[in-house]
């Protein structure tokens, strides 16, 4: 019994194009061991002129992505354009029609996924995103199927290509911020505006699916605590090595008391832990669930292929012939968050002061009135004359207000010469 | 819409024991996320007088398994008895019933699958076994779901828990295999009759089942070359670390040109690389894919709680309300297997010998001659008197066939005073 699946590919950028390179290598595989025969009966580009895979039928293309999900013939509906609009409005109108999509596009379905989710579930139709994180890693299928009985208690990851990218070429090199991006930008690890990835943002928003998947939570963007890797200096990955430690772009949801703590910053862990060694672009997901214990999915991040490969596994599971009906959407349910002054973290900080009697008096009052007690510090570097020194100094776990409060005091002290630098260590779990 | 499923459950061991506890832990959510209330409506003990789950509904126990596959009440069977018999005539008598069938027993599958998943193919039923292999890693579900549109490359995996707990205990405190195997048993991570981990067996059940859904194979445990971990010594795990390696218990499939290389055996592999900070009792499997790139899960790999998960995943997906038809068995076909004297890799050999003049002669005149180049040569411990001396050596890329006739022949000669060791060097992938 083999089935025809009309899709619909909404962009024809380096994931649609190896989508459909994918789809036709594949073809007899799929055939075989699905039953299922995929057709790309209608392709939209943004922009026309470009080259276009080969394989697409006449006809097909178009430059109108709604021709493409209103064309009666059009099963299933695969959005690769990325960004709010039009993507929104056009999975949406899909899923009104009934029918499903697959998509990965993380940003969208990170601002929009409780719109989208209950118009799929109203329609009874699958809204399917294994692509949208980590590229070709099978985490969204892992937290929920497979964890369908089990707890979550937490995840920490690795989840943007570009950042660690350009940190692990920091740990390796020993270069300034400035130097490894433009490196990554020279190779096309990096896009020619990295905010996005280098703020933490991209990894923000694939924080918040996970954290829906794995804790049943509504959550977004604006919850997770986003810091970038922008002021990471060379002295402070140095740093981190003289800890045993690495710094990493870390994303963590976990739960605190009754409260979700979700974050993505830069942290230093530890060098033998399980992110550490996850170098590259790749991508990496420590899952701690309470039957299961500690689950590590690591692999290729990001790339056509691999993402590609996953946005075509999603279609076979919700076309195939005798596919189930979608999982219910489970609503997410507004959960506590964990204010962001009630964090507990060991800290790095890195002063910049002048080298004067007294200033590491008036940095150790400042941490000591709020009980944020040393477990080391370190002056660093004295240079000649009048020029700043760097101190370094390692808290034991403290709170995030208090230091908070003690990097504000001590910034506005007139014998610190820049900003102080703050990185939390994670050491517990990775 | 919730449904109630009842299930027939065979053993009531560690798993079984901790599946029962688990469903009724997670009863609440598995009802919220999925719409299915579980009943463990029959369940099946061994044997009579030890302490039964409290959760057990009255009259649910028996003691004849067979009373639990045929009552009508029951949907469902989870098979976790282990072991061919009577394991193998509850499962086909359930499937032929129209009973889906969750299992975690791999040596039943790796020795009967074929029969099995042709039954229920027949009855148009699920058998699924998540369970397994690698305790609670989603391996079969990545393999059989994530890379529906991908082709495999390679496997490569430590799917032993118990030979990996002792080899990491002898790289880290430098023992013997036999003290490291007696702590494993006191501390119950091994059993008191090892053999089927030691010897590379239980491995080899898991890597089949794995070939079978990567590559569409139908292979047996026979058709792997299989060897355990029994003769390694404290010499071969310190001449590894000098290597910059760690001997691991490797389980590998590939394609080598159109045959498939199929083997568990003891091997160096690299120390920085994915697989060899897999700790303790922990299990890993790297999967190579053509689109998807190199994927790495790893985490605990037995144990009652995260194989119980895994249990309770696949019998959330199979009896959930809306649950699709399974796949269709994909009928493994026979392929070419690599013969194992065409295996191809670099040799690490360890011959114990007459410390006199000539001998170093005779063995490299018995690699020459085969053609074996030799790539570093180091004569170890020499002792006092006539005592035997090691004298250890690192092949360059070699044919398994000319270097076993080589130690073949070595082993024969009047000067040799042990039989060879020979670990394979597998870092091209690892």
């Amino acid at each position: 019994m083999t089935k025809d699946l009309k899709i619909g590919l909404l962009g024809l950028g380096t994931v649609g194009g190896a989508l459909v390179r994918l789809l036709l290598t594949r073809a007899e595989q799929i055939e075989r061991a699905a039953g299922l025969r995929i057709h790309v009966k209608r392709a939209a580009a943004r922009t026309a002129g470009k080259s276009r895979p080969a394989s697409l039928a006449a006809g097909a293309l178009t430059y109108d992505p709604f021709e493409v999900v209103r064309d009666p013939e059009v099963d299933l509906v695969v959005e690769l354009l990325g960004g709010i609009n039009p993507a929104r409005a056009l999975v949406r109108e899909a899923l009104a029609a009934k029918k499903p999509v697959v998509t990965a596009n993380k940003q969208l379905l990170a601002e929009h996924g409780e719109e989208l989710f209950a118009e799929a579930e109203r329609s009874g139709v699958a809204l399917r995103f294994e692509g949208a994180v980590c590229g070709g890693l099978p985490v969204i299928r892992t937290l929920r199927d497979a964890l369908a009985a089990d707890r979550v208690a937490s995840l920490h990851g690795i989840l943007n290509g570009t950042t660690n990218h350009v940190l692990s070429r920091m740990t390796e090199g020993g270069g300034s911020f400035g130097a490894a991006l433009a490196e990554a930008q020279a190779e096309g690890y990096a896009e020619a505006d990295p905010t996005l990835d280098v703020g933490g943002f991209d990894a923000a928003q694939k924080l918040c699916l996970l954290a829906r998947l794995a804790f049943g939570a509504r959550v977004r963007p604006q919850d997770v605590l986003t810091e970038g890797i922008e002021r990471i200096g060379p002295q402070d990955v140095a740093a981190a090595r003289e800890l045993g430690c690495v710094v990493k772009l870390l994303a963590l949801a976990r739960w605190v008391g009754g409260a979700l703590d979700l974050r993505v910053h830069p942290a230093m862990i530890r060098a033998g832990g399980p992110l550490a060694s996850v170098g590259g672009a790749s991508n990496a997901l420590l899952v701690e669930a309470e039957a299961l214990g500690s689950t590590l999915l690591s692999g290729p991040g990001a790339g056509g292929a691999c993402t590609a490969a996953a946005v075509a596994a999603d279609i076979v599971d919700v076309g195939r012939p005798g596919a189930g009906a979608p999982l219910p959407f489970t609503a997410g349910r507004d959960v506590p968050l964990l204010p962001h002054d009630q964090i507990a973290a060991s800290y790095y900080l890195r002063f910049t002061v002048d080298d004067a009697p007294g200033v590491l008096a008036g940095l150790t009052a400042a941490l000591g009135k709020r009980d944020i007690s040393i477990a080391a510090l370190h002056q660093r570097e004295r240079r000649e004359g009048r020029e700043p020194v760097s101190v370094v100094l390692l808290t034991h776990r403290a709170r995030e207000g208090a230091v908070q409060a003690a990097v504000a005091e001590i910034d506005k002290l007139p014998t610190t010469r820049g900003r102080t630098q703050l990185i939390r260590v994670e050491t517990e779990k990775v």
